[in-house]
């Protein structure tokens, strides 16, 4: 049985990464002095420390490891401890040159930055393993150690490397994955355009083109990719559950979609202990709070609903955006406990102290450049009391609403090339369908396409163009058993090779929606069309129009006009217990807001009415008790309504009828049992 | 005496190209019922197929081949044949990488797309001569056989590559042209930048270089790589005539502007039997059957008048646009018979069945993913139907009004680096003069700058920019004889070396403009100047102003405003029996418009008044009778007048005064004698 | 004691690149003709003449050049004779084809262009070396010879070469400056993200790296790039000083900022005797004089306020612009005297005579392909006219009147990725703040952060974003003793390392400013504030915000609005005897002004009220007199008060009281002593 939470961590995780490499140690004494006084429980250390660790091939320097180890133990700060395999130092580069990355064109990559790494190179695994093992053997059992954190944040900053090394993976992997080069040509189509193998050797990565590539071997290519990373992954968590039993192992994932689109979250959840992410605002305009919520619910979905752990986000501005604000007064603290409502059992940043120097030194942290006589550096302090009063949440679990299917092999095979129209993106739909959702503050848990998904009374499926047989089975399942479900266009298209399924489109949702497509006719930019519906009711859509044929579903709004003028858009299927919806065309959330309201009805979901814009409720549950959080993200007060009494823990006061929740403020309840 | 006719087609050509390699046998059997429905006549065979043909090397399959092509000819279909040399097979590359081209950067381009090929490869010559020596003695004498199929668009999607096998070829191409590497010095102007060579060894392609290359360098080199291609071109059609006498040689041209810009199709004109044009509309948000007109025109010319074949479009929307809408009903129809009025001998398309598998599975078919129960399929019918019923004008030629001087070699030199403005574009002068005839309905000849004129009336000469001086002299000629020729700024200012024509502006034309333009100043970015002409009239212009100098011409339009004000605008000069007009701004189609009627006039072309805008009206004569086509692309009735009775082909009704075109339709008479 | 003026030259140069090799040897005699006509004093001879003059190795043709010299020499025309080192023939790259550059990428460029050319390489020194000592050696008592120019423009257009040539010379430039591989780790800030070092061999130039590379490493970088060609261009210097005594030696700048940032003039203008520069006006809509006024403060400031050389500009439009107008009538009267007034003495052009061929046949020469019986050249005889007028203010001095701080390194630093905001750029700053004083009708001077500024009134500081210790300190010292400073954000912040100095922003200039600014926050795009001042006045900020924490400064302006809205947004802080402004928003050139005004008042500068606005006053003086330059850029005629009457030179006649300016004109007024 493995250990799933943070050796000797009895409270929430609280800190950040911590470099003391990059300072005196006559700053060190400051910086446990300061973690106390901030209430910081866990910090990261080590990650980038390999050159330091062994200065010579082979030659080892745990010094200063050893010595910062003890004095966190000595000021009771757990140590959530780095495998350094993410930077490996200039001695090993020089002498593996063809550990380098190189990239599609051709160029190899350069080290002094970070993250180039070929992870086919056996000289890379060798390294990696050997000072994995180094350290796990001097520290399995030092007293600080609660979490072992493996690499970084792996699928950045390459999601592949197309190097000789990785072309003779790929073949060995493909192999494994279709068992001839003959089952190859036919997965791949190699018909078209004379692309016909005769031998693996004749296969290679998907490089530079002259035009578009096999869109079956880029997407085999990303999947080897991902598989490769996790195959090193494993290798490094083996060696530390042998050598460091009863600690457990993780790595730092990036679940948004706006951070990284290179991993199957899917498969990397079932492989670490404990699921961690980091999380960073993308402040383009778009709510922010929406994105940290869709983030973290991904993040708990891929834990299998388990808790998990945010690892890394930023106290106020980050520095790698074209634009980097400050967090607003509140801001930091709704975030981190956004992050706990929705499961994570604690909050922890990047970094503890603010470098003065490399390229994120204009990174917040949680001691500023300006030191602690910061609003920054208040909010931290008062941030760890916070966390310190919810300690008593620990193990419970966020409770969803409803489900959305996710898949990372449709986003990659949606976003080859040559599609019917650039302005769709799987993810604008996924981040659509989700803030209609948050809107209706209808807590959502993600789903494999799949996964069992009976537990759900409304599921929304927004384009997954890639749906297996299994999958378009399963969703039909789904609702002859009751579900309802809510599927946007694009979807059912192709099979787990980008092969259109035979027949009229969405092959694989043909049944479960009742109907087939005869065509799909993308608008022009800037163009849109009207549909309307019930009652004279008219709504906008863009993007996407189709010519839908109904074989079963009844149109609930048709167009009325564009090219599809007359035909359905958003049909309704009563299939078995259950109903399916369709809609055939890019809804804003306002718009789509009203086909998920009638959904919902379908559903017997409730409208929560009573809950303003912008104020998050969630709950989580389990032995430890019942936990409802409420966030208000606007500038006005507001009361949330409780269903029972309780406590409230932030304040520690009472807690009946109507919250109070003022401007910018979280409230967190233990409901009386 | 070569064939110029598909060999045993008796009617138009109708089918697409038919990939039968990508589907079980099974599916043959439905291919070939469905095409006897749709009344195919001909479709494409094996045009990527060398991988399947010749799995190893030497090593050939041709069983399936042989029983496709007898299938087809059992249900009575013509085969186009394609030699398959646009897609080398894997074993090939890897055996040759030397024969991936390479780009101005340096990278060396993967197989695994297509049409990945250095045209100068001795390897890839030899392989592609035996892989045509083999199907030529195989199936010359098929009687399914009607015509030859050399590669597939020359040109796209590499149009050029920059390797060392390229180079050596450069140079010998370099001597052929020059004769010395003193002459070549001249031509280029080494002295400037001091790039002076002193033997061909030091030559190379015009590679990656800090900041601007020798324009004269680049000119040549589009014209080696020009060469080079046909040179291929030449050898797989020699091999064919040799062992295949009497069956005609194609090869598929991309003639739109659009679509190409890497090939001299003045040149290649000359070397197939049957001009073959594949054209694909770009739906940009202008009108597409303008640029339909355009491009059937030029394949027109550039087959020197006679007839020729639309050998590829498409029956509904493309995949690689940024947005590919669907067609609407009907206007597949409208596309492929306005191709047939301008001189198209029937109409096929790319391609027969949708894949499910490839870069272009999304890509509209006669038999779509949705099968047979669609429109697009049932418009595939019905326009078989229709074409069927005009096989009588097989041999008759479209009727030209005016001619349009258009040249590759012009445009190339043109669309080099640091020129005056990044404003200014060729391609979009000549589009603007080719709209402004089209909607005064007027059908367009192409010629070469120095082809005999003399048959025209009226003569526009959008940005020649590279005008010979026999070029000169042959408008000038041209005017002296009677002509009316109306040519735009930034023309005849450099020789065939992209050298400045001794003395002021435009050197090649200043006699027959009877101007000189002492210096330009292009406009900034919005600006715009006004323009006033006769009864003070007011026109717009952008992008370019110039100080022009009357030198026997007079101004009919002057500048208003801008830095040339109270210079003149827009000149006509009587040289001669003939008038030569000069436009020195940019004029939108609507102004344009205002000079092109002046000029009608001098030429005594009369408007077409009672033809409303979007009526497209064409003329095909010859032996085979005189038939006018009438097609209707607005979405109202129409009347066409008529100026003699005949017979409505589609309909088979008698058509006399004013033909009625309802919206969308397409109406071919063929008149009385 | 080296010669600052060219020798023989008794007059202002007027002139340009001549590159006679272009021509048939029969242009030649029309050529000195024209140039006689013209008034041409010094043409700059043989700059990319190196393939002709060294056909092959060791091989010399100097005939051509002896000729040409003799025959200016004989039309009394002096010779600035180049150095062809910039283009080196073509045999030289196929011996030595490691002598041209690499880019970051990887991709070694091709020659065939200009200036391709690896600064570090050994080859390319020693034939520099070579083809300099033979020159000078037949030319150094050459009775033309009036100065050497050294190469072209360095530092366009490859600003760094990234081969392994120049790895090792940044290794040995590494130990030079930082003396130990420890001391490197330390500056670099290596122990972020693992990049420690334990050899220099270990050390790479900044190539392409998965993401951002080390800030430290980039900066040493272009440190050593411009310092590798400065030691080129002394190598070649000290040739000609030991073989050619008597004669200056130069090396054409690019001190525009719109035109060059990768050379620190700084550092340059010490190595030459005396300073050239080339200057072409930027026509993106924005006011060109303005721009030129700058480059050639800072051409001046370079020169240490002596006097310098403008060696290129154009008569009319450019070529290698995106739109490229000609001049107006008078512009280039206007823009050549405007370089005059700030210090230049004489306006040269490029070029002589407009080519026929090659990449910049379409840029504006003193003989146009228009010819004579042109505006061009009518513009051209009438300026060479006007600068014979004015030889009399050879060696006078323009007279400053206040200081702006200008460092390249801060420029580099700050342009360095994942800065706060793609927003700010330091160029932008500069402008801003420059143009803002040219409105007020103050000449500027440039001073290097470390510079004595106790002779300025006032002095002002956009974005110095690298501050040094010392600068701190020396802007402290101003302030104490009496001076103005204004300061805007983003300075002060990082030190020669891009290490950020220890503490609160602006670690180096709290001191001076009294304050400390708790962290920063950019705004959104298109965002903006107010902030609000004396008399409840109110001005717009965007791009920047920031939290300002006064300790000793007091609030002037005041945040109403945005992320700082109610903090101090202007400060004012009297210290010692001076007081010292920052501005920590973005404010456009009138809000600016408004706050400059305030600072001139503190400063005791008055405000220059009668002066219309782009009416251009300037004065130049010394032992030769006091010149007064009037240049009105606007369409009015203005009248520009004289302090004391005087003689005004391009007329001729007498002038008192106020100095009528007509339109577009200038005047030149020597006052009587």
């Amino acid at each position: 049985m493995r250990e799933t939470t943070p050796k000797g961590l009895h409270r929430l995780a609280f800190g950040g990464d911590y470099n003391p490499e990059q300072w005196p140690e006559s700053v060190w004494q400051e910086d446990v002095r300061l973690m106390r006084e901030a209430g910081v429980t866990m910090v990261s250390v080590g990650i980038f420390s390999w050159a330091l660790l062994e200065p010579e091939p082979g030659t080892y320097d745990f010094g200063w490891l050893d010595r910062i180890l003890d004095l966190l133990h000595e000021n009771d700060v757990r140590v959530d401890l780095g495998t350094p395999t993410v930077a490996p130092p200039a001695w090993f580069y020089r002498a593996h040159p063809e550990a380098l990355p190189v990239s599609r064109e051709g160029v190899r990559y350069s080290y002094g930055s970070r993250g180039a790494i070929c992870h086919s190179s056996p000289a890379y695994r060798e390294a990696a393993a050997r000072i994995t093992t180094q350290l796990a053997r001097r520290y399995a059992t030092h007293p600080a150690l609660a979490l072992w954190h493996v690499h970084n944040e792996y699928g950045v900053p390459v999601s592949a490397c197309y190097c000789d090394t990785c072309a003779d993976g790929f073949r060995r992997w493909l192999d494994a994955r279709h068992g001839s080069v003959e089952a190859v040509n036919e997965a791949w189509g190699t018909a078209f355009w004379g692309q016909h193998y005769t031998s693996y050797e004749q296969i290679d990565p998907p490089r530079l083109t002259p035009t578009v590539g096999n869109p079956a071997q880029q997407l085999d290519y990303r999947r080897f990719a991902d598989a490769t990373m996790r195959e090193n992954f494993r290798a490094e968590r083996d060696v530390l559950h042998r050598l460091s039993p009863g600690v457990p192992v993780t790595t730092n994932f990036m679940t948004a979609l706006s951070q990284s689109d290179s991993v199957d979250y899917w498969a990397w959840g079932r492989e670490v202990d404990l699921v961690t992410n980091d999380h960073y605002l993308i402040t383009d305009g778009r709510r922010t709070h929406v994105n940290l919520a869709m983030a973290a619910d991904l993040t708990r979905s891929v834990a299998g609903g388990a808790p998990w752990l945010l690892l890394e986000h930023s106290t106020s501005g980050v520095n790698w955006q074209p634009r980097n604000p400050a967090k607003r007064p509140g801001e930091m603290a709704r975030n981190s406990l956004a992050h706990v409502a929705r499961g994570s059992e604690g909050a922890m940043f990047f970094q503890w102290r603010q470098s003065r120097r490399g390229a994120e030194k204009f990174h917040s942290s949680m001691v500023p450049h300006a030191g602690t006589d910061s609003r920054v550096w208040r909010e931290v302090v008062r941030l760890g009391a916070d966390l310190d009063s919810l300690a008593g949440l620990r193990g419970t679990r966020t409770v969803p609403d409803v489900a959305m299917v996710w898949d990372w092999h449709s986003w990659w095979a949606q976003s080859l090339e040559w599609r019917p129209t650039e302005d769709h993106e799987a993810r604008e739909r996924a981040d659509a369908f989700y803030e209609t959702l948050y809107d209706r503050h209808l807590t959502v848990d993600f789903a494999h396409p799949e996964a069992d998904l009976s537990a759900y009374p409304l599921v929304v499926v927004p384009a997954l163009y890639l749906t297996t047989e299994a999958a378009g089975r399963n969703l039909r399942e789904y609702v002859e058993n009751g579900g309802t479900l809510v599927v946007s266009y694009f979807s059912g298209i192709v099979d787990e090779h980008d092969a259109v399924h035979p027949g009229a489109y969405p092959g694989a949702l043909r049944d479960v929606l009742g109907l087939t497509v005869e065509e799909w006719s993308p608008l022009g930019e800037g163009e849109s069309v009207r549909i309307t519906g019930p009652d004279g009711a008219s709504l906008t859509g863009d993007v996407w129009t189709e010519f839908v044929v109904e074989r079963g579903a009844r149109p609930v709004w048709t167009y009325a006009d564009g090219p599809a003028a007359g035909r359905p858009a958003v049909t309704r299927h009563r299939l078995g217990e259950g109903t399916a919806w369709y809609v055939s065309t890019r809804l804003d959330t306002a718009s789509l807001d009203v086909i998920l309201s009638a959904a919902c009805e379908d559903a017997g979901i409730e409208p929560r009415v009573e809950l303003p814009r912008d104020v998050e409720v969630v709950r989580r549950s389990g032995d430890g008790g019942d936990f409802l959080f409420a966030l208000n993200h606007t500038a006005h007060d507001v009361k949330v309504p409780l269903e029972s009494p309780g406590t409230e823990l932030l304040g520690g006061e009472h807690a009946a009828g109507h919250l109070p929740v003022p401007a910018g403020s979280v409230r967190v309840v233990r409901l009386d049992a």
